[in-house]
């Protein structure tokens, strides 16, 4: 077999076969196939596709590249809850603990990741102490006592897929829905948990733009997540404006620790519960939408949820002062309001716009080895379909660059569309995939 | 300008700027655009394509990547000729002599090439003590005394193509019509001549398999070649079958001379003058194909062809004596006689199928490091149209391998497709793209 056939095989629109694919992920991980191989495969493949035999031969084989991890001695029912990434998108802190007040068993590894603001690990790290370094066996155990635990993805899960991914980001083929699937799926696997649950976002702040898209995405998830033997769904949601009113690091932290305490913006607790649902649905534990969601509300407002999430913090060695003193998470020097230009409704906020700004105030990274001001970020005061007056305050900015504030603001002015109409009531799921 | 945002507008059907591809050429020969990314724009222009702008820009880039020989205190009217390559293809051999007897200037830098035979280089070479590693000097001065020289391409000659070539080799990109284009004319161009005549091939032994992609090929390098102010014509012409009689390296050298001593075989008689009609319109010494055809005949009859190549000979330190004595050119040991298997009218041989067999009796190469046996070839008897009996000889193998004898005799029985009824005559020239 020779890896010059394999890419003349792509070239010319056929199927390739589970051998050939075999070889391809060998080749890479032996260093015996060339980068600029694989590139003009990759390019092919944009080009002509892969089938859904094609992709789980893939994401089986990425999966097979390196290590596995093994949870069944903890449970044979452990969720894993995967977002396609947001604005704002802080979920999966909210999910954690109230799937674990609930008695499931989440084990949740979380790449640190490029992008406008951190991802979930850097959120996390933003309260103080905060240990996600962990080793396996601390992991396992934390998972066993506390039935959840979250730790940066330092394993080394999948591999082909981290080499595949490197060169896509600079060959101009990231946009592949079956790499993207293959990509996903496969660190899932590798990840141990038998049941998974995809947060797929479409819209200005997702990778995504379209629900068609997503959905496209969503179904070769799905369909090749069971092909390899896991209970896998995909809840597909809007995300053209960001998530919550806060987005940064330590601002999210905050809204979260607000939501547990029952004060729940409504988008966040519509994606947290639909996703929490469907774990309710998939370990049996509920059948209904209304038990799951009574059920929720309970463990929101005994407090439940929130001890959860301090037993959290304090098993990683963070500290848990922060649930009932903010002024315990990194502070901004400076504090902006951000005022709106006319009277009306709110129709819209650009999440893409306000993701900007927050990178430009010291939020997000561009490099791996770029450092992140945990207290920069925005707070959206007024949401979608919330009135507004002349004058009146929309957003405030929190940063500690003085300079950037003008760019921001004039971005965060650009991400408000604000019309004369009040706006109808939206929903953010567009469709669940089982 | 980035390079992953140029793969990107490729990728996504846009034409790229000349900026752009000057900016592409300027980086590879810089060492600062990865072959990975070379290699994916390169599949993304399989997918694309590239505008008659576009192919017209990376030529001269290509062209302008090194040095360009300069001629001019030669003369203002240079030719070469060029072919796309073919098997038994010795029309080079045949034309120089001729366009030098004619009074006109030919200046020829040659591939040393890969292929199932040797190039014109090799097949020169088989001539003892040829010599062809001519410095630019020694080229020059030869043309300006001779009217002609043949050189192995050694001087550094749109460099860009060169490495673009070798990556396309590995990666499946060979077959881009725009970019064989480019490749082609650029080189061409950096040689110095003026007018260039292109003989391109399709069929069975060339690299183009259909006369329309052949003629798609022609058109883009004559309007590339004319807007890079070449005066440039492409006669395309069918390679089903093997040019001439002789395939291999001596062999071919042998009908070369027999050619010029008047035995011409009507193929190559065909294809030799069409070229050379053209190299006397384009210099304006004949208008009229009449008038060519017969200065032709008498350039051969009166010997004065045969004697310009006995000084072309003479010139590169070859051993002239060759062209009376054919026992001074290399000879193989072993000479073999393939029979028929039955009655009929030789209706195809197959050009592939003999040039397959030839490679395996040692007359082609592989890798650039491999050697050649200048005496292993082929000899058709019987050719196009002509009867052939049960049992009688159809082709002869030279060569010194006792043991490749069995596989080339069955190539070549393969080879011939022998058909009951007559065959009519056919002309090889499909087109002319002027």
């Amino acid at each position: 077999m020779k890896i010059i056939d394999i890419i003349e095989n792509k070239k010319k629109g056929k199927e390739l076969t589970e051998q050939e694919i075999k070889f391809f992920i060998d080749g890479i991980m032996a260093g015996s196939i060339e980068d600029y191989q694989t590139s003009a495969l990759l390019m092919a493949i944009y080009f002509n596709g892969m089938t859904i035999d094609e992709t789980t031969w893939l994401t089986k084989y990425m999966v097979e590249s390196g290590e596995i991890l093994d949870l069944s001695d903890i449970s044979n029912d452990i969720i894993d809850k995967h977002s396609t990434g947001g604005v704002g998108d802080k979920i999966t802190l909210m999910f954690l603990p109230l799937a674990a007040a609930a008695g499931l068993y989440t084990a949740k590894l979380s790449g640190r990741g490029l992008g406008h603001t951190g991802g979930t690990i850097d959120k996390l790290e933003s309260i103080p102490n905060f240990r996600t370094d962990l080793s396996i066996d601390e992991f396992k155990s934390k998972v066993k006592s506390n039935r959840t635990a979250i730790a940066a993805q330092t394993l080394s899960l999948a591999p082909a897929d981290g080499k595949l991914y490197a060169l896509r980001d600079v060959t101009s083929t990231v946009d592949i829905i079956p790499l993207i699937a293959s990509s996903v799926v496969s660190k899932k696997i590798a990840s141990g948990a038998n049941h998974i649950i995809l947060d797929v976002k479409y819209g200005s702040g997702a990778f995504l733009k379209t629900p068609e898209e997503a959905q496209k995405l969503s179904e070769i998830m799905v369909e090749v997540g069971k092909r390899l033997n896991r209970n896998i769904c995909a809840v597909i949601s809007s995300m053209d404006q960001p998530l919550g009113r806060a987005v940064g690091n330590s601002v999210e932290i905050q809204e979260v620790i607000e939501f547990l305490k029952g004060n729940m913006e409504p988008d966040l607790k519509e994606i947290t519960y639909t996703l929490l649902n469907k774990a309710f649905e998939k370990t049996g534990k509920f059948s209904t939408k209304e038990e799951s969601y009574n059920y929720l509300d309970e463990l929101i407002s005994s407090g439940k949820a929130l001890e959860k999430f301090r037993e959290i913090i304090d098993s990683q060695n963070g500290n848990s002062e922060v649930l009932d003193d903010y002024t315990k998470l990194p502070q901004a020097s400076i504090k902006y309001e951000v005022k709106s230009n006319k009277d009306g409704f709110v129709k819209n906020i650009d999440a893409l716009k306000i993701a900007k700004a927050c990178k430009n105030l010291g939020a997000g990274r561009e490099k791996k080895s770029d450092s992140i001001d945990y207290s920069a970020g925005i707070y959206l005061t007024q949401k979608y379909s919330e009135p507004v007056k002349e004058g009146e305050t929309i957003a405030v900015i929190y940063t500690n660059k003085q300079e950037a504030i003008k760019d921001a603001e004039m971005l965060i002015k650009e991400a408000f569309d604000i019309a004369e109409d009040e706006q109808k009531e939206i929903s953010l799921i567009y469709k669940i995939i089982n």
